[in-house]
């Protein structure tokens, strides 16, 4: 099954909650410190109480490469654990030229077997091909993101009338002959997603920002209802994973993605 | 020894090449295939034979994390074999928000204990500090790259009347409080170079492309002393570790880096 696949038949089926596996060992329920893997463990009974109900899961790899060689295993280990039926996503926001991308695009494809990946633009087309020649993956360029650095280029204005983060989704549009392009828009830019959303057209979105960083899950909802597209996922890391520090953590998880979706549906449904 | 003291004696002694070590096992010579760890071994006599000339390693990432944990872990053993003097660039190109970029700054400085890292400055100020934080250690953001998509959006016109990549050298000089900020610019555009270099004011430049890329060596010497500027760091990969085929390769490299040294020498001693 392709990447666009999976993704598809959960959309359908109304999920479009991205769980953000970003573990961080300072952060997890205190009493997992006494397994041999904590990180491992806690991912586990995140996945064991979500996947039912998740669209994809989104694994930052800063979060396992900070812990070097021991935590590119439990990354992998982690993926190991992961329904087939459930979007994985890199988070790797890579970029290089191309001869270096290929060898991201083996590590992210074909070592980890991911089903999608995160990329910068900001070096242009050959150094995002060499993933986009995958056309069973997705690739999600980042275009306006959550942080407030978002305004130090991505909203500059260019002399074509454009701002740098619009040329980026035009021109993600000109590659996507394949259909395997996304992009990250940060739920945090709800004015401007409002305004852009319409020209998406064919790109699948991935947006950060919900939960921890502020962004309004209703107000995403509303945006892709008016432009009447449903190829969104919308990333909800700390605020779902690190829902309760006791023993029930893996219950307050299902409880938390649960009531997300219920909350998309509303929205999507209504009047 | 901070990195900026590292390299500050190298360029002194004359020495402005950095050796890119983008190790491929599709392209060390062949006899290597019959070692343990083929890629540590290649990498272990290049350095032998090297270190006295280069004033930095530069080690790209992605040819390591494409095997996984255990490319990490000769990424990591590889790091070793460098002696304490030289500097070492982690060329990470990494950039996310703050949460995360802090992560990938401990996985870079604390846990490989590079000297310097190359990032990805899209995502703007907050992306990027996590890593400035670190006062003793350098970081080069991309500004204009070697490659052919560097015109996709680096060179995109901005409706102040700078391109972007200007635009991103004039907000890193104002991030370099610290002076431990450093920018990327391609050897392959060189007229870019000359028009720009007298803008350069304190920041450490590192120049991939020369070689396989196809940049020109004198050309960057040139412009660098026509500002009368030193700070500059000219990174050689292929064209460099892969200069011979045969069991003297090591040999070649060393030749090959001394060759370097003398052309950079020849243009800023002339006239």
């Amino acid at each position: 099954m392709t990447a666009q696949e999976k993704l598809q038949l959960k959309l359908k089926s109304g999920r479009h909650i991205a769980v953000g596996l970003d573990t961080d060992i300072k952060k997890i329920p205190q009493h997992l410190l006494k397994e041999k893997e904590p990180v491992l463990k806690f991912n586990e009974i995140i996945i064991e109480y979500t996947y039912e109900y998740a669209a994809s899961y989104k694994l930052n790899l800063a979060f396992y490469e900070k812990d070097g060689s021991r935590g590119l295993e439990q990354l992998q280990r982690t993926l190991e654990l992961i329904p087939q039926d459930v979007l994985t996503i890199g988070d790797a926001k890579r970029g290089d030229i191309g001869n270096t991308s290929n060898m991201y695009a083996v590590s992210l494809f074909e070592h980890f077997k991911f089903d999608a990946v995160t990329l910068h633009p900001y070096m242009g087309f050959d150094s995002v091909e060499p993933f986009l020649q995958y056309e069973d993956k997705l690739s999600f360029m980042l275009a306006l993101t959550s942080n407030p650095g978002s305004s130090d280029f991505e909203k500059m204005k260019l002399d074509n009338g454009q701002y740098l983060f619009q040329q980026v989704i035009s021109k993600v549009k000109d590659w996507n002959s394949r259909g395997n392009c996304g992009i990250v828009f940060g739920a945090t830019n709800e004015k401007e997603l409002l305004e852009n959303v319409d020209s998406f057209e064919g790109l699948t979105v991935l947006l950060p920002g919900v939960g921890a960083q502020g962004g309004s899950l209703e107000g995403v909802v509303k945006a892709f209802k008016k432009s009447q597209k449903e190829k969104f996922l919308v990333n909800v890391s700390r605020a779902l994973i690190y829902r309760s520090q006791n023993e029930d953590f893996g219950k307050a998880a299902k409880q938390e993605i649960i009531s997300l979706n219920n909350r998309v549906s509303e929205v999507w449904h209504k009047g």
